[in-house]
């Protein structure tokens, strides 16, 4: 029997979770804002004791899943990275937000969340800026900060990075990565070596990406430094396909672009197999990794009911991705983006090899060597020399154009080009043309890139808030994370229940065999032993594990545990303990089963 | 028997095992330079797929021993910090190098580094910014890049931080943090209430670091951008010792100060029990953490024979450091700071405590209240005012101060005290002098503060050069790598000995029950198995498992299992194989005793 009556689970969800679950993190050492003794910095918060713990635990998680099951490369690359990167990639001139000045109280902010707040306008980050400064005009918008008018103030870009300099000078500019994925692709040339020039591979990082935010806010959700997990797999278009059989039975909530746009429009469930069929999720490299993820993001402790894929809608998504979708999980009624899988084409493996020297291409072998014709021409100079003088040049390079283009073109007596403007008329036998046969072992592609991208700081706060739970213990209100197991910062609390040598002692002894075989735990002696459990209920530590004067005076040693969600309590012996809870963490045995 | 000759020890250990090492770091997925497309930015390397792993096994054994086994708290803090926390930890002020250009080619060098490479000054960084320019002119030294005298050019201070901007315009700056300590330290008020406002505890964090060196050199011994594994240890310095009895008999080499300093002085050999009670290391909480990292450091690979502590000279040593000691390696005859062991006193946070409003301390309760005389005065302003006017309230600050002093001095019928270099005597009954007993519960004080800090980049170096082997196997030159099974990236590779779908069905199968066990594997199926061994070796995997056509024929499943160094080939049935090489990789069991 449970102590316990549990609060409606709804009930408990309520806007105000957001505010309780912040002032928990921070008491209980889950994450705060960063440098609080000098008044604190928006967009920059630190993970404390529990919150490191539970992130590694969601990291280690994501690599398991997304790098070793797999079989991808995981690698480790500087946060700061030079300019022509970003020169390469488009972030130098693209990865801006729109900014206007309170003429007032010079505040900035990201004049599209003014419109979106007080107009409308859903999606104003997509209106070029003269609109946007018109729709400041007409609605009067004010400053958030002073209530001055805005109206008037121009509208300006402002590139996201941080920007600093490598070395002394100014000479060399670098900046703080605004996502892990360059650091790979920057790297594709050496990493296609350990791939053994062979595609598919995937090569995955986790680490710190910057986004200087013109108004940082929500938390842990929009800062200025924050973790991304990110995988970029590399494909032949033409030949690799995913293993869709694996994933075709998993179960989604979609929300695609279509509904998006229809009047009565909403989600819709079915299952990845059915939504390829069907044409919903138009790349198969995209579905396959919604149907890995689906079930990752259950297992670290994602509510599966609020929880769902959106597609971009066409002006959201970059110009070169052909699908894109995000996973997205509801918090306090609002929808929060975690992760997105984009198809994103040659788009930036094409524009590294444009920018460098070196090659952003795989050779891929034919099955057999190919003999292709190939249509040359070999023009006679001494013919076009004194015909065409300056422009004999242009000359051949038009006829070398149209060889390749239409050989039909040589098929008569004269061929036609076209210079600046004019015909002129060039006899066949003055072109040097010929068809010639040619072997080809190979040719050089450049792959396409498949990217599954999450944000781990956001799936670290929904992980929390879905776990965040009310109810009432003994009369009393309890508050407690129901995190799972995986995840949880620690697996199990080890109490003396007084202070006292022998039951201390054998408290130690139990906490030395539980971290033998792997568990993580932790030891608490102060407070009495109501206030211990409350404390472990509110960091989310599945079981506690309490030595009383029974353990040390029975014949058969035996220990109380308490199980977080229901607080039933049971008796186990000592002896068996490790193992007992061993098998609970790998899933193979129940609480209730005892 | 071994078909392998072992090349001699010493013989590979040349001064060239750091090129050979470095390329085959290149080639092997170990590390690599950063941004090679577009030319490499000096002083910012990429891991590998190798190098990745590699440095995440390092720094979870870190984890494990200075956190986890120590019972100290891990956070993750963001690497940008702001300004103020630099102006109190003094990096904006003190975190310089000195900065010499050449008025040729304009490339910038390390003037200290200039000086100690052409001079016979060993320590340049200390010497005053003028003598260095005089050393300069006197030798003419001259630019290291185009030979241009350098003699006449100012030296200057160049700030060692990666300076940016938080948010739009410049306003808030920013600093790359130059050591992970600070985001603990900054933190402290909080920190402490995790703690439960006990002392002694710990707090350790494992993370990115950044210094714009002006020259960076030597692979990534000396980078741009690091990671850091610190552990800021804060104790009350009245009442906590360290466990020494634990470590006591820790043997260690050791390299004190008064041995460099000393003609024919040389490195020690002694135990850290010993050591502490001869007085070499002064400070018993850094000779236990020494004691701690030495064995620990010998675990992870490093080879003792090339090891040792070396005690900071006194004018090497922060002048709030009372002692510190670095972790050396030897490394092709040059030995380089691994760790740092100093005991910083209370600098750290009685500085943070000065310039933010927070309290850097912890409140010490006394076993039993006490109860203090305190001398007061609460002087006749009816006659103050009127004999001193405007200084009333200086001459009121002075008494104060006095009875807090010296409450002798109101033994008599009057006290004296000086006012702008006079004297005036003030009755004794017009102070309203009186002792007090008053009842304190404990008092305020500012911990101490033990640091030791680990370069985990320098460290992997340190680790891949120890294991750097070259040997003959087969009458074939052979390269490996002997690292440890605890941080080996792979600790088993497996191989079906042709393409036949038998024996990659059952090789995969192999790979599936080993991966169960949590031990790290991978499958190769390219190549003759000779290249496959190599390579293998090279990236230092111990243990490589062949299933060829005896496997699948025979009655008795069973494969080839070949160890690393020294090329012994046995063959175990694939039923106790995941058992077996658990037992291995747990140390319960050696290869030579199958």
């Amino acid at each position: 029997m449970s102590e316990r009556e549990r609060a409606d689970d709804t009930e408990s969800a309520t806007a105000a979770t957001s505010e309780k679950l912040v002032e928990l993190a921070k008491r209980r050492g889950y994450f705060f804002q960063s440098s609080g003794a000098y008044g604190g910095v928006g967009g920059f918060y630190t993970f404390g004791p529990q919150g490191a713990a539970l992130k590694g635990n969601v990291e280690d998680a994501w690599r398991d899943r997304f790098a070793v099951a797999e079989g991808n490369m995981e690698i480790d690359a500087p946060t700061i990275m030079p300019e022509p990167v970003f020169e390469a990639s488009g972030h130098l001139d693209g990865f801006d937000d729109m900014l206007v000045e309170c003429p007032e109280c010079g505040e900035s902010h990201r004049a599209d969340h003014v419109v979106e707040d007080n107009t409308e306008y859903e999606d104003a980050e997509s209106l070029p800026i003269p609109e946007v400064e018109e729709v400041i005009a007409e609605y009067e918008l004010v400053c958030p900060n002073c209530g001055s008018g805005l109206a008037g103030q121009a509208v300006e870009t402002f590139n996201l990075m941080f920007a600093t300099n490598i070395g002394p000078g100014d000479s060399d500019p670098g900046y703080m990565r605004p996502e892990t994925a360059q650091g790979i692709f920057v790297e594709f040339p050496r990493l296609k070596e350990y791939a053994r020039n062979q595609l598919p591979f995937g090569v995955t990082q986790i680490g710190r990406a910057y986004r200087n935010e013109i108004s940082p806010r929500r938390s842990i959700i929009r800062t200025r430094e924050f973790t991304q997990a990110e995988l970029e797999y590399f494909i032949d278009p033409e030949t690799d396909e995913p293993d869709l059989s694996s994933v075709e039975d998993v179960e989604v909530t979609l929300y695609p672009a279509s509904e998006q746009n229809a009047e009565d429009g909403g989600e819709i469930r079915t299952t990845i197999g059915e939504a390829v069929d069907e044409g919903i999720i138009t790349s198969p490299w995209v579905a396959y990794f919604l149907g890995v993820a689906k079930p990752w993001y259950d297992a670290v402790g994602v509510d599966m009911d609020r929880f769902r894929f959106r597609q971009h809608l066409s002006g959201e998504r970059a110009h070169y991705a052909s699908d894109c979708w995000d996973a997205e999980s509801e918090v306090d009624g609002n929808w929060i983006e975690m992760a997105g899988f984009a198809y994103r084409g040659d788009y930036d493996l094409s524009k590294h090899g444009e920018h460098s020297d070196d090659r952003f291409t795989i050779f891929k072998q034919y099955d057999e060597p190919k003999t292709v014709e190939r249509a040359t021409v070999d023009p006679d100079m001494s013919y076009l020399g004194p015909e065409f003088g300056g422009d004999a040049q242009a000359v051949v390079q038009k006829l070398e154009d149209l060889a390749a283009r239409d050989r039909s073109a040589f098929d008569g007596d004269a061929v036609e080009i076209d210079l600046e403007g004019e015909t002129h008329e060039i006899p066949v036998e003055k072109t040097g043309f010929a068809v010639e046969e040619q072997t080809e072992a190979g040719e050089h592609i450049t792959p396409h890139v498949v990217e599954p991208s999450f944000g781990v700081d956001r799936l670290v706060y929904t992980v929390l808030h879905h776990a965040y739970r009310e109810d009432e213990v003994a009369d009393e209100e309890r508050t407690y994370l129901e995190l799972e197991p995986e995840v949880a910062p620690t697996f199990v609390g080890v109490f003396p229940l007084q202070n006292d040598d022998e039951l201390e002692s054998q408290a130690n002894e139990i906490v030395a065999d539980l971290r033998e075989v792997g568990l993580s735990v932790t030891y608490d002696d102060s407070g009495n032993i109501g206030r211990r459990y409350r404390r472990q209920d509110e960091v989310g530590t599945p079981f506690c594990v309490t030595v009383d004067y029974e353990t040390v005076e029975d014949e058969e040693t035996t220990v109380t545990v308490r199980e977080r969600d229901t607080t039933d309590q049971k008796r186990l012996p000592v002896d068996d303990l490790a193992e007992t809870l061993s098998s609970i963490r790998e899933g193979d045995l129940e609480f209730d089963e005892l």
